[in-house]
């Protein structure tokens, strides 16, 4: 069916088991390219009938569809004029793997962090308003992202007034990319177990009557009549938030779909409807295992040999915590993918997952570390940008011992500008008394993990997606200091992290030594003062502002030393979609093209 | 009363009338001081009885009292060991205006941005349960921070399991710093209007008869009995969040609140007891305006000539607003305070406040700009930390022209190290097509305002509490160039906002020029090439990350020009309480410490 489909409005000429079929080609399409090219397999699975139905009553583009972080709109690529374009997912110059403004006028807003799709569709609800425009706002997020702090914020709000053709579509698979937690997953939990679906047109006219003239449940059917339904459902967080709650219905049954939507496009109050979900819907081993299907990797010939960073850390955080009964763990709805699903299972007493809910987790970790433990709080680069004022207020300004582990940091690849894990090094080092390490490879990040945890401080360490070599240097990390890793006669490229092996070959070239600038908080000032008469190269994969290019630059001109530094950071634009080498290159930190510079610059 | 009270245990001693005759005792001393020092007197004075029961009842230090935000600890610091150093309040070496952890055990987490104790105190209570101690837990949050999404994030984590001994006292005054919106609050005033309040020993005990064992309420009871009261209360987010509400209670009710905190301390649930309290209570004018005497400043005797950066901000965005129908105005909670009174009142339908919460309101800002208006969200510098990630992937990545002004930016005085503004520029610099721009006085301000209100492209800009002296320049604002201020034949002082005075005080010293950099990003490289052949010093009351020192020392290194450069910004330290002169003067970098420094440096 999907060969007659390029557009919305070639569905709307389909019948009900086109449409269905249409709904099995579109997934086919969505597992054949993810398992080539990557990409967020089990919740774009999940949100195929969703996405079909609102493109078949909706009138998109004019009227907006929103999706919340944006794992969840493959199908949407796929039947707004991207069909063929799709093979090119997440590939240099191909399309994202998540909605993108300048990709398509079908994606209103580009995301990739959650929680953000009520606080856009307010907005855009309010600016319609005021505009005295006329078209629907829809927006569908998940039951992870709606614990997001943001999202009640935005429900909070949206409460306060009545708008109309405001809708928010709860796709509720039970799962953020980690099983959910939280008091309200719980309550979701609640209102699925209520007696069955709201199904066939009957029951959800039945349901929709309950709605008066105002668009508001009437204080007395709400809260007197349909008791039994009432004492499962009658406390739910959206009545509390002024939202008019319907639901649960079978977030793949197409007709149920299309009814309700078709239902409550003329309330005159915020709707939120929850529909339920299957993760990977589809795709045997995603439906089994969601979590680990959540993003699957590209198809590789060969085994990846080396080990990755986050196994690495669960591991030694496991290893660690046999000896010491302080250490625990908190993840913002990422165990598995973080690599702390071996310790939560041999420490549950110890492991705090909070959900999407970052800026929490890091105060709680602060509250954990004043109570006398000792917490490893992982989170994405990305993310921890939702928790940047917790970081200062909650941990640096309380002096408490919290160990926050940056996972994702640097270039992080396919997921695009959304995802790099660039911007956290400036503001980590603008907090006083904060300890920013970065390993270069996974051994020195096990020592790492082990020095924090002996440590009294507030520790952040950075690390990269996946894994590195591991590259031996003179002196294993032990203390705050950064590290030879070559000797050469005509200077210094002083670099960390995944960036060493491009300082290696760089150094090579012109018989430069190599340092590792491993502790990026405090530097490293004996080594500074050391290499400061031959000429310094600083090659980071980090933005331009705030990095360790900025800092060396600092740190010379403040003690009044004449150094020669040639700086090679990122670019001051947003990071597109492309392998991380190919994000390197497009940024000309790449071995080669800064061979190529120097030899330009250095006689 | 007041004499006999040291420490909590003193307390313990009192009568229950005494008790009342010490809470007026300590709204005098409150009062009296406040009005001197300058401080935060409302919420202070709201806040007396709840504190004085709760030292009464609980054993602290031991048992943990966290304040949200900390505008009102006043009591607690009093009757917590500090009544005589009181009156140094807010002064360089005296004591904070929050609660600090340096200053005294009793103050467990220093608090002074918004929605953070529920986290805390959940980390401590988790935190004890693991180290099997023994102690109760109690946060103190206003009607305003609750509504935060950190403190929903937070209620949600725990509701998940039952925690005993974590007793949470929403103190509800109907407003956060301006009056409460948002439908959690239309949700206090629903239970505040629920039949009185409960109150006197039976009606406490009978309410709390209604928790069974278990420390939560029987289903039955909660759904069926009592079902008046139920209609009102019984929808309220926190039984949503499985946490035990109780309430109504009248917080200046001493009676009520101790007998309410001696039942309820063997709860095996989360419980929140709601209390509610008169802002300003026990002073005349702040009742009758709580809003402007949430923060009062030091009493003086010279009526301040200059207008505030605040109030320009205003009557600048209603003067915009006569003519481009597309204005609208977001605040995070703070109406008031950032000068948006008179919009608010001649553009209701154009002007959001959405209560504490930063996130929502840039990201709701984004959304708005994107339905085609063209919004000026208005944050304090530091409170801006909370939306930095919204500030990256809901407006800058979204290519949408939100104005984002940012109050308070730069040394902000008394209120202490939660205060300040000076982390922001470091992570605003590193947004790609981000414009940052800071006016050097009120009317190179408006000019900004008007310069943003004609452009297409998201906008920051930043200025300082309170207010400066016009010094007029080469060339007003009208493009992205930086301004002579003053030529002279040495050298350069680059400098911009509230330190254009200090720098031309430096420039007189040395004969210099003086350059405004007030566009922030992209710098003006026509003048930095100029200047680039004569000693170049930057002053900035900025993070010494980050800021113009390190930007200009890139600029310079990256398009290997050679320059002398000599940087003054601020130390890689927490910034203490005291005025703004002393915190220049602390961080050498005041006029006079400047002219000291460099007569040793330039030759």
């Amino acid at each position: 069916m999907l060969e007659k489909i390029c557009f919305p409005n070639d569905l709307k000429k389909l019948n009900i088991e086109e449409l269905k079929t249409l709904c099995d080609d579109v997934r086919k399409e969505i597992i054949s390219t993810t398992v080539k090219n990557g990409g967020h397999l089990a919740s774009s699975l999940g949100a195929v009938e969703i996405i079909v139905a609102l493109h078949y009553v909706f009138d998109t583009p004019k009227d907006k569809l929103i999706f919340d972080v944006g794992h969840q709109s493959y199908a949407h690529k796929i039947i707004t004029g991207r069909k063929n374009e799709f093979l090119t997912l997440r590939q240099k110059d191909g399309i994202s793997g998540f909605p993108n403004h300048r990709e398509s006028e079908f994606d209103t807003f580009d995301a990739g962090h959650s929680s953000t799709s009520i606080s856009s569709a307010l907005g855009l609800a309010r600016a319609r308003d005021s505009k005295k425009e006329d078209y629907h706002v829809i927006s569908v997020i998940g039951d992870g992202a709606i614990g997001g702090g943001m999202a009640l914020e935005a429900l909070n709000d949206a409460g306060n007034k009545p708008y109309s053709k405001f809708i928010v579509v709860l796709n509720d698979n039970e799962m953020s990319i980690s099983k959910n937690v939280g008091a309200l997953s719980r309550n979701f939990a609640k209102l699925r177990a209520a007696k069955g679906y709201i199904s066939g047109k009957k029951r959800i006219k039945k349901a929709l009557d309950r709605i008066n003239h105002s668009g508001k449940l009437s204080s007395f059917v709400k809260h007197i009549r349909n008791s039994l339904r009432y004492l499962l459902i009658g406390d739910n967080i959206f009545n509390s938030m002024n939202i008019t709650y319907l639901g649960p219905i079978n977030g793949h049954s197409l007709t149920d779909l299309i009814e309700m939507f078709n239902r409550v496009k003329d309330s005159s109050n915020p709707v939120i409807i929850h529909a339920v979900t299957c993760k990977g819907r589809g795709h045997e081993k995603a439906e089994e295992n969601p979590e680990k299907y959540h993003g699957v990797s590209p198809q590789s010939t060969s085994k990846p040999i080396l080990k990755n960073y986050n196994k690495v850390f669960g591991e030694t955080l496991v290893e660690l915590s046999r000896f010491n009964d302080n250490i625990c763990a908190v993840t913002a709805g990422m165990t598995y993918n973080t690599g702390l699903n071996d310790f939560s299972q041999k420490y549950p007493d110890r492991f705090y997952d909070t959900g999407i809910a970052e800026q929490h987790a890091l105060a709680m970790a602060g509250g954990l570390a004043k109570g006398g433990m000792k917490p490893y709080v992982v989170i994405y680069s990305t993310f921890l940008q939702r928790g940047f004022d917790q970081i200062f207020h909650d941990i640096c300004l309380q002096e408490v011992p919290v160990t926050i582990c940056i996972d994702h940091a640097g270039l992080t690849g396919e997921d695009g500008a959304t995802h790099q894990g660039i911007y956290d090094l400036g503001f980590l080092r603008s907090m006083p008394h904060l300890i920013v390490l970065q390993p270069r490879d996974t051994q020195e990040f096990s020592r790492m993990l082990k020095y924090s945890s002996l440590s009294d401080k507030a520790i952040a360490i950075r690390y990269p997606k996946g894994s590195a070599p591991v590259i031996k240097g003179e002196k294993d990390f032990d203390s705050l200091t950064w590290d030879y890793i070559k000797r050469g006669s005509n200077g210094t490229v002083v670099s960390f992290g995944n960036c060493i092996e491009t300082a290696l070959q760089v150094a090579d070239e012109f018989e430069y030594s190599v340092v590792d600038a491993r502790t990026l908080k405090p530097f490293d000032e004996k080594v500074l003062n050391e290499i400061s008469s031959k000429p310094i190269i600083i090659i980071e994969d980090n933005a331009c502002v705030g990095g360790l290019y900025e800092g060396v630059l600092n740190y010379y001109s403040t003690n009044k030393i004449k150094a020669d530094v040639y700086g090679y950071s990122l670019k001051d634009e947003f990071v597109n979609v492309g392998s991380v080498e190919q994000q390197f290159m497009d940024n000309s930190i790449d071995a080669q093209s800064i061979i190529n510079n120097l030899k330009n610059e250095i006689r």
